[in-house]
């Protein structure tokens, strides 16, 4: 029997077997609601990379780059963290080079020793509830957090995909947040008004962004890592 | 203003700052329940130790030992892990070596920073926050957990003692586990029927030791720790 479990941040990875598993990888503000975005709108593949100046390397091979650090772009970066900036397929079949505080430092924890890495969102959960039920692999999922601290938005989609899943589990980080998903109600903004990062991005004007994030199924799209590249499946 | 802020597991205390915080230690199955206890049944102090060798030599000092590994009493000790076992007043007057699987090494990661250190309970809860009510530090509650992983627990103590001081914080962590704590209800046992430390320690047959950590306010006594011994306030 297939089972769930969740890891609250990548400080406590390697206290998780990721080995077999399938590890869906949940940045929501906002890393992996914009890769779930760019992808869902015509990007043909992303790849995550760990730092700035190895992302800028990709600049000269014809790649967009995207860089984000602190929740701004970076400086000389083509594109920032914003999923908006994703949404309108201007950036159709271009191939991007993307690194994030969080969300690329997440998937490359877990890329070596995972059956497979897919990147969750609010924006396509029931399209990766319905890929799941059909995977005979146990899930891990993977919160990205804010460098390494706990993130409230990346819990709260780990507790709506193990409801969502409906499987039996004894991993009490996920049987919480299931229970911090249902007091939150259907409206995740109103709940989420206080969280940590949702104010940071307040901070930066970002409030648009937050609303997009919390978008419920706008994407039929499962994203996966294939040799180091995202891509749609 | 004071706030309130919670570490979810010893593998994240690094990201915290207790420097001038009062820090309440939590481990509800069962070190901090049944120091608790103890030392509101008459124990005179407990001295919190790291390992079993270092807790056996308090033994010929006329200290009795208190060793639990693996949700079990250690080979040779006086005495376990038990609540119950401190809980009839036989050991009033006693001094006791203690080392636990979890509690004590989170005694041990904050006792040099933190302005003061407390052990936090549901048996002594009420007690608790009417003490820091009085206080003017910030406060961290620090989740023992089982082996550095989450504890649904350890973070139900951390939402209740949270809502129970009512104060304003922009911790996700303390949010999410209000969020918890709130969605269990009334019957903690019940909710907690899932949990894995209660699922461990169902399997060793400790259910009266579970359904006893869980009594609110059995006590209304603060226990803190000073010059590395832990005494009643």
């Amino acid at each position: 029997m297939r089972t769930i479990s969740t890891c609250l941040s990548p400080e406590l990875i390697h206290l998780h077997d990721t080995k077999g598993k399938i590890v869906v990888v949940v940045d929501i503000f906002r890393a992996s609601s914009t890769m779930v975005t760019a992808l869902s709108n015509g990007v043909s593949c992303i790849v995550p990379v760990e730092d700035l100046e190895q992302c800028r390397a990709y600049k000269n091979e014809g790649w967009k780059i995207a860089g984000e650090r602190n929740g701004q772009q970076a400086e000389g970066f083509d594109l920032g963290n914003s999923p908006l900036a994703y949404s309108d397929g201007q950036l159709a079949g271009e191939k991007i080079a993307m690194t994030t505080t969080n969300g690329t430092r997440a998937i490359s924890l877990v890329q070596n020793e995972a059956s497979e890495v897919l990147i969750g969102a609010f924006l396509n959960i029931n399209a990766l509830i319905n890929y799941l039920k059909e995977i005979q692999n146990d899930v891990l999922v993977f919160c990205a957090g804010w460098k390494g601290k706990f993130n409230i938005e990346d819990a709260l989609f780990a507790g709506a995909l193990s409801l969502g899943l409906g499987w039996e589990h004894d991993c009490d980080a996920t049987m919480a947040m299931e229970a911090v998903f249902q007091q939150a109600g259907r409206d995740l903004e109103f709940f989420l008004q206080k969280a940590s990062h949702a104010k940071r991005l307040q901070n930066y004007e970002l409030e648009k962004d937050i609303a997009f994030c919390l978008g419920l199924n706008q994407y039929d799209t499962i994203v996966f890592l294939e040799e180091g590249l995202l891509k749609i499946k």
